[in-house]
């Protein structure tokens, strides 16, 4: 097999077949098949597309190129939940407990990442002691013995869909879905869970800003999910504005906990609830997303998912005395308000800007290398069809360093627009598709 | 300026602007762009296309990246002739002396190459001590001087070209009409000629196989030739089938002296009468075809042409004994003629075919550290369109090797077809492109 034929196939419009497709990934992951080839490959995939059949071989040999999560010592059936990520995206923090304390076993991979914020991981260091260095058979044993566990991201996870990805981001040919689903979806599936439920984000903080392009995304990843065996899952929400109030690391955990308390931002309760019913359905815990929401609410006001969460703060070696007294969080030294310099109704918030205005405060990581402050960032107290006077506050700041706080006070007020006329609000959860 | 941004503006449909396409093809040359970039950069046009102003542009920017052809020396207009390579194109040796016989200065640059026999430079070999190593000051003045002179092409002719071209051919990218035509032409224009006359050979013995393709070609390197500000006429010519009857590197220079005194194949003659004709106009040495080829068929019934080409043979060291006498050529030890075994009416040869039986004789290259032979090759005595019966001469071959020449005979008598119908011959000139 050569890869100039395969070249030539998908160029002139033909389908690959899955030895052909195998035989590109593996060789382009062990070198043998040189970039160039695999940019050319890439164009012609930008511009013939893979059909449905492609999509998956991609997915399933990327899963292959590297280590699969080992999940065979756990028992039933495990879900995870994965977002395509947004701003102010707390949302696993609070899902989690929740779904566990309901019988769902969730056995989650977790990268750092790059962002406004710090990844899930990052979050969780806000409990000292918190680590995600367990060892297979411990992980295991703690998702059968709490029903949760998170590790962090082996470094051979898809080493295919990550040399895919650079040479992608390179040759200006990131923009595929079939592309897209297989990068997200083969380390998904080589994370090993039985059942997935996607959150697929839209709007002006999501990787995907138009509608169109998240329902087309969330039917590509469910496809590829089940058509590899596992029962597949999306949701697509809205990401046009930050997701709850809080944005940063710390304050982010806060705004879960007080959710678990059952005091959470009503946007983030609703995407909690809709995302856990579906990981009950799939967990087979719940036949209808009535009898799983009514199972999460109680989780919820008996106090056993805010249990469930400290238990597993604790089972990876956290201290859970914040997760009783926020008081325990890393806590910035310089609080301001942001107060608002116009009268009108909020039209609309420049998603991303708020989400820079996190990365200036020192919230979020801009190369590999950098530090993250957990305890800077923004919680808003106004969001889009709220009415607002002149002095009123829009968000409380934390930070710091004024001068940084300067800076992102300014961008913060240039991302509220607003008008004179009542805005409807948009809603949040836009779809969902189901196997 | 970033190879990133080009990319994307090529794969959105855009057009690129001279500078841009410039900093492409010089940091490429330079390798300050990558392999997969650029790759991924032709798999866009090969998708998107180039416009008249881009194909320009590229040709430019490929011409300008190493040496040009200094003739600054020669005086009047310089007229340059390029085929795009068939079996049995012997045309630049008929057809350089009788131009030049004619007061066309040809100064000519010209490559090995690989192939089915060697290239005008093998071909000319054929006269002891003849050699293409002249000083561009000697090659200048044998132009003024004689009216032709041929030197070896630079190693550094258009770099861009050739580095693109090896791209091309490991991507899958060849087979796009603005990247062929500036390929060929990045060359011709850093060759200096003012103007120039392209032919553009069809059928199964050519780079395009189908006429429809060749007219495009032709339209797209004239247009290239005009907008460069030399004149550029193309004539499309029949390569179905091999032209004239000799195969072979000295066995074509002996049908090109038949030619010269007056008794060449009829197929050749009026190739050559075509192409010189432009070759004339171009030139300003007449105002109508009619006037060029009776002053072309004076020069061949005059013996001027003959010994024009003689001159030039002697003015690069070459012993033109030859010339007047063929049996100084170089010989082949074994002659065979090929019988025919089939009756009937030859509806079509293979013409590549043929091609690999001179080839299998010696007479080509197939790497470029190859040897030629310059003695072997075939001599047809039955074109499409004649009637044979079994037994019948269909060509005669000239080898040093038996059994290489049971091998070509074999493959020779699979080349032709034969039917019981009377076959219509098909015109040699398909059509011309004038400026």
């Amino acid at each position: 097999m050569r890869m100039y034929d395969l070249i030539i196939k998908k160029r002139n419009g033909e389908a690959l077949l899955r030895d052909e497709i195998d035989f590109m990934v593996q060789g382009y992951t062990k070198g043998t098949i040189p970039d160039y080839q695999m940019a050319a490959m890439l164009m012609a995939v930008y511009f013939q597309g893979m059909n449905e059949d492609e999509t998956l071989y991609l997915t399933e040999s990327m899963e292959h190129s590297g280590d699969t999560l080992d999940l065979s010592m756990i028992q039933g059936i495990k879900v995870d939940k994965h977002s395509t990520g947004g701003v102010g995206d707390k949302t696993s923090l609070a899902l989690t407990p929740m779904v566990a304390a309901c019988g769902i076993r969730v056995a989650k991979m977790s990268g750092r990442g790059l962002g406004h914020t710090g990844g899930t991981i990052d979050k969780l260091e806000s409990f000292p002691g918190f680590s995600t260095s367990l060892s297979s058979a411990q992980f295991q044993k703690n998702v059968n013995e709490i029903g949760i566990a998170i590790i962090g991201q082996t470094a051979d996870l898809a080493p295919a869909d990550k040399k895919l990805y650079a040479l992608r981001d390179v040759t200006a040919t990131v923009d595929n879905m079939s592309l897209i689903a297989s990068s997200i979806m083969s380390k998904k599936l080589a994370s090993g869970a039985d059942a997935i439920v996607l959150d697929v984000k839209t709007g002006s903080g999501a990787f995907m800003k138009k509608e169109e392009d998240s329902f087309a995304l969330a039917r590509e990843m469910t496809k590829i999910g089940n058509n590899a065996g596992r029962k597949t899952y999306a949701v697509v929400s809205d990401m046009d504005q930050p997701l709850g109030f809080a944005v940063g690391n710390a304050l982010e955990v806060k705004e879960a906990l007080d959710t678990l308390n059952g005091k959470g931002p009503a946007d983030f309760m609703e995407l909690c609830m809709t995302l856990g019913s579906y990981m009950l359905i799939a967990g087979g815990r719940a036949k209808t997303v009535e009898e799983a929401r009514k199972m999460l609410i109680d989780s919820v006001n008996s106090g056993r998912a805010l249990r469930k969460f400290a238990e597993f703060i604790r089972a990876q070696g956290g201290s859970d005395a914040a997760v009783y007294d926020p008081a325990f969080l890393p806590q910035a030294r310089h609080e301001e308000d942001i107060l608002s310099e116009t009268e009108g109704y909020i039209s609309h918030i420049e998603c991303d800007e708020i989400g820079m205005c996190s990365l200036i405060l020192g919230g979020g990581r801009e190369t590999k290398e950098s530090a993250i402050d957990l305890s800077v960032g923004l919680v808003l107290r106004k969001k889009v069809g709220d009415y607002v006077k002149k002095g009123d506050v829009l968000a409380r700041m934390y930070g710091n360093d004024t001068e940084k706080m300067a800076q992102a006070k300014e961008r913060f007020l240039r991302a509220y627009r607003f008008c004179a006329e009542k805005v409807e609000k948009s809603p949040l959860i836009k779809g969902v598709i189901i196997p």
